[in-house]
């Protein structure tokens, strides 16, 4: 099955209790579609770069069959860049520098091979934009997974909800979920959310895990436990990328496989913090992968053998 | 097998975004009482009350098999008071009362007919005073399990671990194993805490779950997604009620019975919360109890097929 990931391609600069970077590669594309490249191949990119982005980062890429034939390149423009800084939780940030530089003006192109895609994620974005990603494709995809984030909300809500009305899965914060909804509880949450449109929500609480809604019916996947939290940078993204890599990877889109698929993101996610920026998910095997996993089961897993 | 709660009886004044109380029962051996009994009777609690106590609580006690032979009551003096006011969030609270009454030189009876019991709790009080039930039962028990406060970490360090250090499975919410390691990562933390002498600890998070830890294992147990979270006074007693109510029951202290006993525990604490007080833990069924874990059981339940 096919995948196209719509999204940002960027450099970050990041500050965490245990240390700094200079500007290294980030953005929602690079996280997504390097996840979801341990899952299913060609991995289809739709974002925009200048002239100043890494071309090493380019060749890893193909290396792992991503494509970037959708990828335009501005050559005498600068590419996105975010600066931020984490405070010592991890769960809270502060933004010190945000050039939108080539993103601001983002027009994206879908390449004629990438037409009749089976799946859609896209990354964080205008919604105005995501939308046109949507509205390019001649065919609508089996599954068309959207990310975005409050900023969105405080900005572009009514853009947000035409772009929201249109996807199967939406994959939000708790935090966010509770704006987009105007409720606290999270399952009163999810109802005003799936009502919006999409049939599946994805609400993501960081360390605490995350929760899969469909209809009545509740999925919880834990984060797991880890000594150290070294970059939560692109955390969200990677959990998305490893989500419907999966669902792609399988073809199944049922409740039953959209658990696992949360399990698989939930796993990415969990070596993508474990070192700055992209560093982890380079060189990823299948058995680190499915080790991972199986920790998952051994963490939620007990008999309910009742009395 | 014979359980023995060690804990305040108490009258609670409480204030949540759905309403207040007068004065009710509460207390830490109020709550793990009336959760323990629906696994093991008789539920042996050592306490202490004023002449002011309500008898029909006392009643229900009795009526669910709860003995109150070690609840001394001091008839000319109050029983303890406790007021407080939930913020909207329901996980941050103040307190706006506090009068320790009979408590404060509570100096616990245990009483012959609790001699030899096979699991001990110690709810919530000064670390001493736990301390001083331990010392004062003949034959140490196959279990204790203890809870406790960042009150005591606060004001009595010193005597907190000389406690610690005699249980075998220490309770405490996050912020508090924080507290207690000086460690930010639960992972670390856990470490730290067991190395002071408890070879289990179960890290409460409140609405994110809770963790148990033992040795290089861990296993974590989800909160139930609810639509209304009504009063969360007694939440962390009743799981404790529930988790120690079923080991007792079953007799089995292995770690994969401890995952199904703090199931158990999450399950009590899950009805505790839709109601004010004590009330929703008055009436439960075992098929109301059966039901509800078999809500968790779905919660978490995937198929692990790997690809």
């Amino acid at each position: 099955m096919s995948l196209t990931v719509v999204g940002s391609m960027a450099f970050d600069a990041l500050e965490t209790p245990f240390g700094k970077t200079d500007k290294i590669v980030g953005g929602a594309a690079t996280y997504i579609s390097l996840a979801a490249s341990y899952f299913v191949k060609p991995v289809n990119v739709v974002s925009v770069v200048g002239g100043d982005f890494d071309q090493d980062h380019i060749q890893l890429m193909h290396q792992r069959d991503i494509s970037t034939e959708g990828v335009q390149v501005k050559e005498n423009e600068k590419s996105f860049f975010w600066s931020g800084r984490y405070f010592n939780d991890m769960n809270s940030r502060e933004t010190l520098v945000t050039e939108l530089n080539v993103l601001g003006d983002f027009d994206p192109i879908i390449p004629q091979s990438y037409q009749g895609c089976d799946y859609l994620m896209l990354g964080n974005l205008a919604p105005q934009v995501q939308k046109t990603v949507i509205e390019r494709l001649n065919e609508r995809p089996k599954l068309v997974v959207m990310d975005t984030m409050n900023f969105w909300m405080d900005i572009a809500m009514e853009d947000l909800k035409e772009t929201i009305a249109l996807v199967d899965v939406l994959s939000i914060n708790d935090e966010e979920a509770r704006q987009l909804s105007g409720e606290y509880s999270l399952v009163k949450a999810a109802k005003v959310i799936m009502a919006m449109g999409p049939r599946y929500l994805i609400i993501k609480k960081g360390e605490h895990g995350a929760l899969l809604f469909s209809e009545d019916k509740v999925f919880f996947a834990p984060a797991l436990p880890l000594e150290e939290v070294f970059d939560p940078t692109g955390a969200g993204d990677t959990f998305a990328g490893g989500f419907i890599g999966y669902l792609a990877s399988t073809g199944d889109t049922s409740f039953g496989n959209m658990k696992r698929a949360v399990i698989y993101g939930s796993a990415l996610a969990s070596f993508c913090v474990e070192k700055f920026g992209t560093e982890r998910l380079k060189n990823l095997t299948q058995d680190e992968i499915e080790n991972r996993v199986q920790q998952f089961v051994n963490l939620v897993q007990f008999d309910a053998v009742l009395q």
